[in-house]
């Protein structure tokens, strides 16, 4: 693996409590708890879930003055930075800073009197060393800007209120924040993140709004971050998806890892099954991840685990992975480091496999 | 919709059976059959099911004579055009191309004498008038150019060997080709695939190989074609799963609808739920998409339906959308084009939706 494939854009850096989020810090992973924010037990509980699950950031969103109440516990307690996510109220963006928030999320668009309103928040947040999101959303759009392209969403129109926004912060001596201008398509996505990395050196925040259900959101985000993160575009991901959170990260993950951002510890390079294959890969790949998930060594390091249906692309297209299996009529041949060093029955295959590792 | 968003790259157009690949012709969907394929019943059954599932072209495989000699038929039999599949033996190739199919996929690396036999099946496929693909892949890569980049398969040895074979192919006089060159690293493939795009101007088949389980896999292939796709690279993709192959047709198909490749005839527009949400948003978009999922006004025009867990990105972000719902306590707005037209009694949102839907 190359140090830095994509030739990533180096943003300048900030801290999300202790998550460095730009420059050349990993990429993180985010997700939004979907818990009443005022039911501090169950928010913190998710929060908790998901940062097992790997979520490094949190986001709460605060609507009621409730919600805004129990932020000072729900941050005392959370495992990992909280973010709070503010839309109409001024006020509850500064409560949330004076509960420790991490990070608060502003939508300016969506601020009734924001000249009033954006420089208190600025005040608070440079009092209190935190960073600052600039969140634009196609349904937030400001009027004017919307009318300049004829009322149409459009990337320039998304990046035009994003450097609006970015400006006021700017001349309020305020440089702290990160960025993001979401859409539901991830062709506007990818070209409105582009436009917007050609004009900003802040980090940016990627993420496919309202992406829809498990399946379709999974793949409108892998395709939108695939496509930006392999351009040096991104800092920081959500996957934003009609789920369990927990999804969102795992998906989030998933990705990183599938570009290489995030090392991989158990990785299956198994083989789509084709008329050659005289071995039933899809179960017998399903068996090797559910076997080694958990395996200790893992721990110790990264495992590339070969399943393989046949000979043609054994052992060769297998060379790299530490150990492996390529079928046969009744029979694997188990190799090491693309050499076969046995031939077992099928249903020695797994034992063997598992006893392998521990010699590797 | 912009007409070419990603202005994708001209490539050279072949025909494979019926189906265009390459110059401007719509990106197809690949997939291959997982049964045997001497077993002509339950080859053409399985091409039919995927045909139906959306599958452009089918592959399969032929590694034993039993399944050369079942061609003919199966060729006749099946709804899409047959690529078949030639790693070993060159006379299967020619067999397949005199039972009538609609391309051969050769991997030169696997032919032990290629010198006569490559002649033989280029000759072949020019009387017959069909194209040919060049499949490299890093398990059968030449030892000769592996040991010039010291045993590593890297773009640089996987695009070095695909144009090997290219320039061999258009010395004998045939252009007719397209190329794959694939490897279970997305980062790698990403790489290789760019850099083949800039040499040569045949139509590119792209591949994950190796992809693994669904998950997994579906993720891979999404970021690696999201980015090859975005950058104007790729015309003919197929997903490689360790899974049933109309799972591989569905994520394709997925892709390329996230990238506006083509049209979708159903969109939820569904936001993630957050504390801000007083609707069950995940449940409630699954319903919407299971009652509309088959409606037969999606034959005659597509449709955006959003549903929305509040009113904060509610009507403003599904302003694109044809119908909506966003979700309050106990009741939900209907809107249409953005508007709201009625609030209803959360029971009655499925019902007035679909009743709007007639009116549209």
């Amino acid at each position: 693996m190359l140090e830095d494939p994509f030739n990533r854009k180096k943003t300048r850096k900030l801290w999300v409590g202790d998550v460095a989020v730009g420059g050349d810090s990993p990429i993180s992973v985010q997700s939004m708890t979907t818990t009443r924010t005022y039911d501090v037990e169950a928010t913190v509980q998710q929060i908790r879930e998901l940062a097992l699950a790997g979520c490094d950031i949190i986001r709460i969103a605060c609507p009621t003055i409730s919600d805004a109440d129990a932020l000072p516990e729900i941050v005392k307690q959370s495992p990992i930075p909280v973010i709070v996510d503010i839309h109409f109220q001024a006020d509850f963006a500064l409560k949330a800073i004076k509960a420790g928030a991490a990070a608060v999320r502003i939508n300016p668009g969506n601020l009734a009197r924001k000249d009033e309103e954006l420089p208190l928040i600025i005040s608070a947040a440079k009092a209190n060393k935190i960073p600052l999101r600039i969140g634009v959303n196609a349904g937030s759009l400001d009027k004017e800007i919307l009318a300049k392209y004829n009322g149409k969403v459009c990337a320039e129109a998304l990046v035009d209120s994003a450097m609006q926004e970015a400006n006021e912060f700017e001349k309020l001596g305020f440089e702290d924040f990160a960025i993001s201008v979401k859409h539901h398509d991830p062709v506007l996505t990818i070209e409105t993140y582009k436009l917007l990395s050609s004009k900003i050196d802040c980090p940016l925040h990627l993420g496919v709004t309202e992406a829809g259900p498990q399946f379709q959101g999974t793949i409108k985000s892998a395709v939108a971050f695939g496509s930006l993160l392999s351009q040096g575009i991104g800092d920081t991901i959500r996957v934003s998806l009609s789920a369990d959170p927990a999804q969102e990260v795992k998906v989030g993950k998933e990705i990183l890892m599938a570009l290489g951002f995030r090392e991989r510890r158990l990785e299956i390079i198994s083989c789509p099954t084709c008329g050659r294959g005289q071995t039933d890969v899809i179960h017998l790949a399903k068996e090797v991840e559910e076997k080694l998930k958990d395996h200790p060594k893992l721990a110790e390091k990264p495992l590339k685990v070969a399943v393989m249906g046949c000979v043609v692309n054994g052992p060769g297209e297998a060379r790299e992975a530490n150990i492996g299996v390529a079928g046969g009529a009744g029979k694997g041949k188990i190799f090491v480091k693309g050499k076969v060093i046995k031939t077992v029955a099928t249903e020695e295959i797994i034992p063997t496999l598992l006893a392998e590792i521990e010699n590797l």
